[in-house]
């Protein structure tokens, strides 16, 4: 666990008055990465990091040198189209960046007249991937989201015995991984029969839905063969960013048995742009909270670190509006809120766990946490777990309801993090609307 | 389907007389590619075609320029460390480079001169994956090993009912898949506790696996959204390999609720080096067999070409070598063999389906077959299917038995096409050895 430093001082200010901002949420204390251009521009996509309502250019910082050692080193990956480099560097040198743009942003840093002519507005850019994706791999981490899918399959035995053993994870499918506001096609397949023994149902999926998860962005990984100790594992979060897992229920229950979902899942899954990097999370860290009664930890996913502050505290938030919604101009609706707080596994026992096997990580991959409700009907992450297995419709405030994704319905995931006394720090959103499905 | 064109001439024959000898398999209608450079060498790694004993070094044949029109732009391609951008091409392109190469190495061709001093031995060369793998998805198409393996978990439905409907897959994991000739660390994980109740067990697997399987390299892919149809998916077959799916069966049977394999197949998985394009499998085609009690796949799976030539002909065989063996000298005993015609579903079925839903799939993504496996007991093309899910020991004839692996055990996965008037094509090997555990 890394220690509280200078760059998590709450009371630093920059010298841009929109980071100074609460209603922004992208203080000096935050400083996440994206990779961004202007929107509708030929610019090529390079790195980026937040700042107030503006985006610092990493390469065009980069050419200018204004760092040295560790820092400098940092930031020299920072210009071409994506952050593997900068993740494949490692703790070091993403700290010594950090600390190099936090004094180079606080009011009165004399490199003021180096950064702001740099800014490039928020309002103006648009997002690509933050890094080429080798591998993603989905977690299936809250006990709540775990115990409501399973009350639908299996009423007598919801939690299955694995469950408090090790966090159940399965690949996922790269390729098919996209930004924030990237519209997604409605899938088309195979849907379980309608009783036993029948044939399938073939079409556009009746059951989508929406699953609100938060990833991390993994460096620098390790060699096939070689695992990551628990006490290792912190330092291969390089950060952390929304994901949207758009599953289709009944594809996926067709499909899923015996090898878990597969086109279910695979034809979208949405990030936000911004990488909320680790150090800016320290702050946020909450004791493990694992139950006496239930089994503890076996020792190589456990250590005193975990136990002191493996948990980040960190708001979570779905909402949607429909075309309905938007040509009215109401506001979209909170469908649900939670908290990462609630994982019943740490995102460091995620990276120990899925090479305890030898299996290599690399830099760029993404590893989600699977759907993070909370354990009141309120925090229900997913339509299938909003509307009890499409048993009771949910009501919208301008008066239609949903079991689940309707075309033309916009989801957007939010998250934050806040507390008494420091910054509030915004992790962007990711939307996705839904496209009618191709004939 | 293609037709046979004059590169499947089985009267033709190279100017390299290795080329002619039926046991080396790696005649003038075969030409497979792989990435090699000589062993132990500083050379870079780069694409060449087999011919004989020999490999064309493409990389200094695409200087020379003996090529014009589609052949050239796609022996152009073939200069880097993988053939990503091959693949990328299209069937036009890989099927003018083939008739240019048939031409080429054909008795008689005035390019002998050009390309015999670019001839690197195979028996000095070393191999590297030859794409770059962004994506990898195992399919379970032998409705053998279905039945078996289901047989063990579920007696009394071994067959899923979705079985035979659709091709079951999973997402693989593509930063551990491995060349042959690497060795495999034996995994260590969570294993299932030996009754209810009881805490899982920790250490290395016990029940270490090895699988027979085919796979493909993909190219050029579709746009997320965008299906491939079945009348288009052969065009987006490059070429076929061996594929040797590793499996801790202890460590799968616990963590394989709700989601699917995930650690038990994740630490390796070994291709052979040499892929056979499709084209050069095409004298192989066989008739789709689904017999007419089971239902018949569906429209969006099923053409007229499908029908008259969907599977592939294919000999497969599995060996094992142990430490005590190869100390007596004994040559490596054949496990079990079987065929690709066994497949429930053909290779377009796979790419088809695995894009219904708008998944993109990208060149050099790799697509497994699963486990091959035939109807007789001879035909078990796995430790779990021939030990009867480790109820009966296989005996090795040189006095050893084995339920699953032990350490320094190798296996070496061939295969072979054969008909009576053609040529024979060899596939070469994919073989690795069992490491003992880290610690």
């Amino acid at each position: 666990m890394t220690q509280l430093n200078e760059t998590h001082d709450p009371a630093l200010s920059s010298w841009l008055a929109s980071a100074n901002d609460a209603n922004i949420g992208f203080p000096v204390q935050h400083l996440p990465f994206a990779v961004f251009r202007r929107a509708a521009s030929q610019e090529k996509f390079r790195p980026g990091v937040a700042l107030g309502d503006q985006i610092i250019d990493l390469a065009q910082l980069a050419l200018r040198q204004p760092f040295s050692g560790l820092a400098a080193e940092a930031l020299n990956t920072c210009t071409g189209p994506t952050l593997n480099a900068l993740m494949a560097l490692g703790n070091r040198h993403w700290s010594a960046l950090r600390l190099a743009l936090s004094q180079a942003t606080r009011a009165g840093s004399v490199l003021q007249a180096v950064i702001e002519p740099l800014l490039v507005p928020q309002a103006q850019a648009e997002y690509s991937l933050p890094a080429q994706i080798r591998d993603y791999t989905d977690f299936y981490i809250s006990i709540y989201h775990a115990t409501a899918g399973g009350k639908i399959s299996r009423p007598d035995a919801p939690l299955l015995p694995n469950f408090k053993w090790l966090p159940i994870g399965y690949h996922g499918r790269a390729s098919s991984v996209v930004i924030s506001g990237h519209e997604v096609v409605r899938p088309v397949g195979q849907a379980r029969p309608a009783s036993a023994g029948q044939p399938p149902s073939f079409g556009p999926s009746q059951r989508l839905d929406f699953e609100l998860e938060m990833a991390m962005f993994v460096g620098p990984g390790n060699a096939q063969g070689k695992r990551i100790t628990i006490d290792e594992a912190d330092e291969h979060i390089f950060g952390v960013c929304l994901l949207n897992d758009w599953s289709a229920r009944d594809i996926q229950a067709w499909e899923v048995q015996p090898l878990g979902p597969f086109l279910a899942k695979s034809f979208a899954t949405t990030i936000s742009p911004w990488i909320v990097t680790r150090e800016a999370l320290e702050p946020f860290r909450l004791p493990f909270n694992r139950p006496a009664t239930d089994p503890q930890p076996l020792p190589y996913l456990m250590n005193e670190s975990v136990k002191k502050g493996g948990v980040y505290d960190i708001g979570l938030k779905a909402l949607i509006s429909t075309e309905q919604s938007r040509a009215a101009r109401h506001e979209p609706a909170l469908l649900a809120h939670s908290n990462l707080c609630h994982a019943y596994w740490t995102l460091s026992q995620l990276i120990t766990h899925h090479t305890v096997n030898g299996c290599n990580l690399q830099p760029g991959d993404l590893i989600g946490t699977g759907t993070m409700s909370g354990p009141n009907p309120d925090q229900a992450l997913s339509f299938n777990e909003l509307s009890v297995g499409a048993t009771q419709a949910v009501k919208l405030p301008w008066g239609q309801e949903r079991k689940f994704l309707e075309d033309g319905d916009e989801i957007t995931l939010q998250a934050e993090c806040t507390k008494p006394g420091y910054p509030r720090l915004s992790f962007g959103q990711a939307t996705g609307k839904i496209r009618p499905a191709v004939g």
